[in-house]
């Protein structure tokens, strides 16, 4: 790593760093058979099948039918299952992250972390008629749900987060699920939610940022968002660098502490733009610009383990945070 | 997670605790293509073929023929690559404990988490045979080195260590590779190594815990034993958990708080028994015995996000940490 990246990790581990990023512009820049399971079974039934084909199977076929709990196959259900793969094929175009416990549902994909018991990164792709509003869509009748296609060691609960202090905070925002019910239900499972504090982030700065990705789909036809959590260190009075992070509940789950959204947008003509954004999961004061967050992707990179959009050669992006390349 | 196992992970993220395991004993108790990169390539290249297939392909199909810088496939050598097939086979027998960036060494594999730039964990297969002393192989001849299959941003090097007053310390011990001299030169790469306290941890009881592994070997046939790294939550004076590790260089390698080992050893009639155990990353006093470091082996399932030894039921082992099931 260079020492510029490097001091610029160091910023990005400090808290309150919104102002610091002003000015900094870049110069340059894989799926599981689900199923519903219980601890019990794991640990006491001999394992007709076993538990590594259950939970881990299939992770190198990425795009291949996923059957979840989320989307349950019908019966004679082949087109169903045939529609959500090309829809999948859609959604990761330009490439997996990574590909640690991916996890498929109807118009949104992740990959979990068993251990923070928080996702590595979900995906996301946004067109202006999946934004817009749909009356047939009620995000108040949707119920945030544990995700049962997750061994229960590694699942987070509703009752992890009760009494925490933080939000269940949707890392695809339910607001870019519109076209069908079910589609913003599945935004609700507990596999693509983080903790983040609520006030003056998740409620404020975050959703600005989320807000401002579906914006984007008036202006650009096809818009990919990737967003997770980072865990960034900061340097502590022994002159030492340190990652600390609250973990919350009886299955300790992880607090990031900043959050990230890589978003890639196609024009009309099919140039490629991208910027690329990292909050501190902290109150943020409402006049901050979100430019002020901007920062260049390889430094999202680095810090989360991830390769974004690598099916495209980063100097093959016409604007990278609002520059020309 | 139940009470009572969360109260043994508060255990465990205490420092100091070896002792508090005294008594505790258990009742129930996922490949890449490797090629050179460098970070040049990813970034400013056009990618014919992608990164995505350079970097992550076939984690699915963990014991196919795999390419390895650490490996590589000599002319005319399918013989060579089936047999480190049926080596990967034998190595992995009782399942992989996840499938994040998996690597397949001649004689042991790894699972990588890129974001940590420490490895998941690492598996080996010892048998009395493997481990006894070899003049052949000689362990000053091996010189620790990055392993350049790693895409470089999440490559550890050896800089990362040097004036970090943490010893380079072998997962895959060295001692457990002796029939061969690449063998144990591989066990050298940087992604089998952690950052470890030296005097009082890895040069003592740590290297114990490795030499009473190797003893297994004399009294059962075929021993299967799994290491890694723990990130536990402690206390702090407000009451919360936390997780808080240091990490080093200009990579940030991380500095465990923990390291685990997960033994099965199959006896000459086929039964199986486990021994489990959680060892703090510090000074260890000399006196305190190996049992004190048992813990049941869902303690570090739920700690690292993976499942040990999941072809087999645990109601299936014989023994526990030396207690009969």
């Amino acid at each position: 790593m260079s020492s510029n990246t490097m001091s610029r990790i160091l910023l990005l581990g400090s808290v309150g760093l919104g102002s610091y990023f002003a000015g900094i512009y870049v110069e340059r820049t894989k799926s599981a058979n689900h199923q519903a399971w219980t601890a019990d079974d794991y640990v006491n039934k001999p394992t007709d099948g076993c538990v590594s084909q259950k939970f881990q199977r299939k992770p190198g076929l990425p795009i291949f039918g996923t059957v979840s709990a989320a989307s349950p196959v019908p019966a004679g259900g082949d087109a169903v299952v045939q529609s959500n793969v090309s829809r999948i094929g859609q959604i990761m175009k330009f490439g997996f992250p990574g590909l640690d416990n991916v996890r498929s549902y109807d118009d949104f994909v992740l990959s979990y972390d068993r251990r923070t018991r928080v996702a590595h990164w979900v995906f996301e792709h946004l067109t202006a008629d999946r934004v817009k509003h749909n009356d047939a869509v009620d995000r108040s009748k949707c119920d945030f749900k544990p995700d049962e296609s997750m061994h229960p060691f590694f699942r987070s609960l509703n009752s992890d987060y009760k009494g925490s202090g933080f939000d269940r905070g949707h890392l695809a925002a339910a607001g870019n699920h519109k076209s069908e019910q079910k589609h913003c239900e599945q935004t609700f499972f507990l596999t693509n939610m983080a903790p983040q504090v609520g006030v003056g982030f998740n409620r404020d700065k975050w959703n600005h940022l989320e807000r401002h990705v579906r914006k984007l789909t008036k202006e650009y036809p096809n818009v990919y968002c990737c967003t997770g959590p980072l865990y960034l260190p900061r340097k502590e009075a022994d002159g030492k660098l340190y990652v600390r992070y609250q973990v919350i509940g009886a299955n300790n789950v992880a607090v990031p502490t900043h959050f990230y959204k890589v978003v890639v947008m196609e024009t009309t003509d099919h140039r490629l733009e991208m910027e690329a954004y990292v909050l501190p999961n902290q109150k943020i004061d409402e006049g901050t610009p979100l430019t002020m967050f901007q920062v260049p992707p390889e430094t999202i990179e680095r810090a989360a383990g991830l390769l974004f959009f690598d099916k495209v050669a980063r100097n093959q992006l016409s604007k990278i945070n609002g520059k020309k390349l």
